[in-house]
C-alpha cells in the first residue's frame, strides 16, 4: 500500500538535512519493501511569506488533508519575519486544524552522545515527554487595555477543557502501559497557578483509577525541571500541558545531549487527519548554509513516522541504523557538533547506508 | 538602630533550620555589632491552620507591616493541608499584600557541593535569577464551567500590567549594572503565547534603551531550561515572568547542585513594606522530625536580609562562613546531603562559629 507523504523542508537547515532525512527513508523503503510516495511544498517557510504574505496558501487544509503523513524540516526566520508570526501561521496551523493532539518527544541518552550530566552513561536515561499540542497556555484569547499608557494590561487565558486534557492522558497511560517500566509523571503547578493545575490534577487522580497497573507521581513543574537533571533515571512517561510539555521536551534532550538530534512527532492519534513529524531542532540562522547540521533530527523523526505509519520493523532499523554510525565514530562521516569532521550529506549517506 | 525580625518556621524542617538560621544571625549580629531584634509567630503553618481554619489570623497584616523583614522557614504539609490551599494562604498572601514584586536567587557552584553537570567547578557558575513575584501567569481571575460534563472547560488567565513588568526589569537591569559582566537575559516564550510574552518582550527592548552598558539576550523558556544545563556560564542575570522565574529558580539551583541549600528573597524594593527572606527548599515531609534537614539554606536567606537591611560585610561574612564550612568537609559537622554524618545543629553551629 502506498503512503503518500507531504514533504515541507521550511526555514533554513530544515532544506539541509531534508534530503537527508528522505534518502533514510527511501533505504528503508528498500530494505523493508514499502512504498513511500513523497510530494514535496514550498509553504510553510519564510521565504513563502515574503513572497505570499502568508505563511500557506488559502487552500494549504485542502491540499494537505489526504495525506498519510507531513515531514517536516524547522520553520522560522526571525531576522526577517517575527516568530510568533511564522509559527502560529504555520506549525501551530497543522496542529490546531489537523488536531494533532500529542507531541511526542523520546528523551534517550545515545551512544557516542556526551551528556552535560555527570556520570550518565546510554541505558540511563530513556523515557518520553508526553504534551497537550492544541490547548492550554498557547491560547488565542486574550487582548490589550489601555494601550500605551502606564495603566496598560494584557491578559491572556489559559483554556483547558475536559476533551482536551483526559485525551493526551490516555494517551500517555496508554504508552506507560506499553513500557517495561509502567511509570507515569505527570507535570503540575497546582501550588501556583491556582485554577487549571488542580484541575489537571483532579483528571489524573481520575484517569489514573482505570489504570490500575501503572505507577503515578506528579511533581510541580518547577521541581521536575530540578529532577530532569538530578534524577533523569526516574523517569518513564512524563505527561504535561502544552507549555510545560514544551519547555520539558526540550529539557529532556538537552540533558541526554541530544538536543539537535532528538526527533518529535505530532500525533493525530485518531487518523482522521495526518500526523507530523519534525527534528526538535529550529531553523539554526547560525549555522544554515554551511551543510554541516546534523541530520539526525529529520532521520529520527522519519524513523517516529514509518512506527506511526505501521512500519515498526523499518522505523527500529532506522534507529538502530543512527545508533550503530553513532557508535562507530568515523569522523569523515560525522558532523562538528559530534565531533567529526564530515557534513550533512556524508553523515546522512552513512545513516542511509547501514539502513 | 535596632531591626525588628519577624520569625516564621512554618512547617516539617521549617522548625528545624530556623533556630540555625537565628543562631547564626545571632552570630553575625555580635560579630558586625548589630542590633537583631527577633520576634517569633505560629501562623503560617499547617498546624495553625488545622487549628484555626486559615493559615494566617485576620489581623497579620497589622502585626506583621511594620517589621523590617520577615525570616521564613518552609511552608505546606499536603498530608493535611493541600498545598493551593496552604500556599495561597500564607506565602503568596505575604509576597502579594507586601508587594514583594522581586524574587531573588542566586546560582552559585560552590566549592565541596557536586554539581550534577560534569565538569563544571566552582567559579564557572554565578549568576542570579530575578522573578516577578506577584502577578503573571499566578492569577487569581478565572473559572471552571459545564463543571461535571463532558463539555468541562477551566480558564486561567495571566495578567501582566505595564507596571508589574517595567518595576520587576528595572530591579534586574539594575542588579545587572552592579555586576562585571553586565549581562541581562530574559525569559520569554513570544513564539508560542502569543499575546503576553510578546508584550513582555516589547518591554524588555524599551527598557534595554536605558541600559546602553547592558548586554541584553532573551531564549524562549523551552530552549533557555537547556541553556541551563547546558551553557550555565553564559549567564549573569536571567529575568522571567512568575512562572519562568519560578521554574528557573528552581532549575539554576539544581543545576549548581544547591537546590537544597539554596536561598532566596521576596523583596519589596521601595521598602514601604517588610520583605521576606526564606530557603528555596519545602517543609521535606520525608526528612522532617530526623534532625538532618541541611540549615544552609535558611543561614543563607539570612545573609540576603542583612544585605538588604544594609548590613552588606556582615551579610557577606555569613556567606563566606558557609562556603569556608563546606570546602573545610568536616564530616562530623556536615550533614548527609552533603556528604556528612552530622546533624542540623552540628552544621549551624560550625557556620556560626567561623562567623
Ligand atoms: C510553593 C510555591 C507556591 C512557590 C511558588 O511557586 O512561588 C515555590 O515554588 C517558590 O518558588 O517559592
Ligand atoms: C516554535 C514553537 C512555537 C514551538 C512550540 O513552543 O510549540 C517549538 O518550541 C516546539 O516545541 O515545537
Amino acid at each position: 500500500m502506498s503512503q503518500r507523504i507531504a514533504v515541507i523542508a521550511g526555514d533554513g537547515i530544515g532544506n539541509e538535512v531534508m534530503p537527508e532525512g528522505v534518502r533514510a527513508l527511501d533505504a528503508a523503503a528498500k530494505r523493508f519493501n514499502l512504498d513511500l510516495d513523497f510530494h514535496t511544498f514550498d509553504f510553510g517557510s519564510c521565504d513563502y511569506y515574503l513572497e505570499h504574505g502568508q505563511m500557506l496558501p488559502d487552500d494549504w487544509f485542502e491540499q494537505l488533508k489526504d495525506f498519510d503523513a507531513l515531514f517536516y524540516g524547522a520553520v522560522g526566520w526571525p531576522a526577517t519575519v517575527p516568530d510568533h508570526i511564522s509559527l502560529w501561521g504555520s506549525l501551530l496551523q497543522f496542529r490546531r486544524q489537523f488536531d494533532q493532539y500529542i507531541n511526542l518527544r523520546p528523551c534517550k541518552l545515545m551512544p557516542g552522545i556526551k551528556s552535560p550530566l555527570a556520570g550518565r552513561a546510554p541505558g540511563d536515561i530513556d523515557f518520553y515527554v508526553v504534551r497537550e499540542n492544541t490547548e492550554g497556555e498557547y491560547s488565542s484569547v486574550g487582548g490589550k487595555m489601555f494601550e500605551g499608557t502606564e495603566r496598560e494590561v494584557v491578559m491572556q487565558e489559559t483554556v483547558m477543557t475536559r476533551t482536551g486534557v483526559d485525551r493526551v492522558l490516555k494517551y500517555a497511560f496508554d504508552l506507560a502501559q506499553t513500557r517495561p517500566r509502567k511509570k507515569l509523571t505527570s507535570a503540575t503547578k497546582s501550588n501556583g497557578i491556582s485554577i487549571t493545575m488542580p484541575y489537571w490534577d483532579e483528571r489524573v487522580a481520575k484517569m489514573a483509577k482505570s489504570y490500575p497497573e501503572i505507577a503515578v507521581d506528579k511533581f510541580h513543574i518547577d521541581i521536575l525541571t530540578a529532577n530532569f537533571v538530578l534524577h533523569p533515571d526516574w523517569f518513564d512517561v512524563v505527561v504535561g500541558s502544552n507549555l510545560f510539555g514544551d519547555i520539558l521536551s526540550d529539557l529532556g534532550p538537552a540533558c541526554t545531549g541530544t538536543i539537535g538530534i532528538a526527533p518529535s512527532a505530532n500525533i493525530n492519534p485518531e487518523g482522521n487527519f495526518p500526523s507530523l513529524f519534525e527534528p526538535v531542532h529550529g531553523s539554526a540562522p547560525d549555522i544554515a548554509g554551511k551543510g554541516i547540521a546534523n541530520p539526525i533530527g529529520q532521520i529520527w523523526s522519519g524513523a517516529m513516522m514509518l512506527e506511526h505509519l505501521g512500519y515498526k520493523a523499518a522505523g527500529d532499523a532506522m534507529v538502530t541504523a543512527i545508533e550503530e554510525v553513532l557508535s562507530a565514530g568515523d569522523s569523515q562521516a560525522l558532523t562538528p557538533d559530534v565531533g567529526g569532521q564530515g557534513t550533512t550529506e556524508s553523515l546522512g549517506k552513512a545513516i542511509a547506508e547501514r539502513i
